[in-house]
């Protein structure tokens, strides 16, 4: 957090995250954008559509949570359907790779530092983008 | 996460959280549920009615995430008021007391091991409760 926030008595309203909002700012997918920190974790917002890539994070568990839309993770035995408020963590480890049939507003929440194509890498890695934190 | 999960083709999609099943499951205020862990982070689900104490977590921040209802989170300087699909952090280290008109239903991410009524003990702290995880 910022380390200024007891400081500032008008830090602390300013920083409701409305993720309706959020969401609204941006149109891209794959793009994961912070929008919140918690201790030395990330959450962030994202849309997506489609199939991404398989990939996996070695070092870290990820949390998705669905806001509108079905996502289905494909893992590597089974997929994992997920509708609007329901939440499913990936554990690290597992190769995995999100698809959609159509357009998918999520949370994830994730140490800092996290990419989002994990070990893959290739085009599908999105910048960091810590612009509407 | 499980130790076995990589190894069990069944765990993946039996562990899908269904938010409002598990809201289902339980009445009482102020008493958080484990439902999933992310490292050794916990995701809890709690309902919460009326006030709660005026207390500190000195060593994390601690996310809400509003599900349904309003939520106020009283801080020394100012209200910070939440409506669903809005989440606010409290920074560690800032006293707060959230409070209610209504039920409100919420989602709270924090380390592992954090007791709901921080510095304050008392009464209203909640025993540990991860049965729907």
């Amino acid at each position: 957090m910022n380390g200024d926030a007891a400081c500032d008595p008008f830090w602390m309203a300013n920083n409701v995250v409305n993720l309706a909002e959020k969401l609204s700012l941006f149109s891209e997918h794959w793009s994961p954008k912070v929008v919140a920190r918690l201790n030395d974790y990330e959450i962030k917002v994202v849309k997506v559509k489609g199939e991404f890539v398989w990939h996996t994070h070695e070092d870290t568990d990820e949390l998705f949570i669905v806001i509108a839309g079905e996502l289905t993770i494909q893992l590597r035995d089974e997929d994992v359907h997920l509708a609007p408020s329901q939440l499913f963590v990936v554990p690290k480890g597992v190769e995995h790779c999100p698809i959609t049939d159509g357009e998918v507003h999520a949370l994830l929440i994730e140490p800092a530092g996290v990419v989002n194509t994990g070990d893959a890498g290739g085009d599908m890695t999105a910048s960091y983008d810590d612009s509407f934190a």
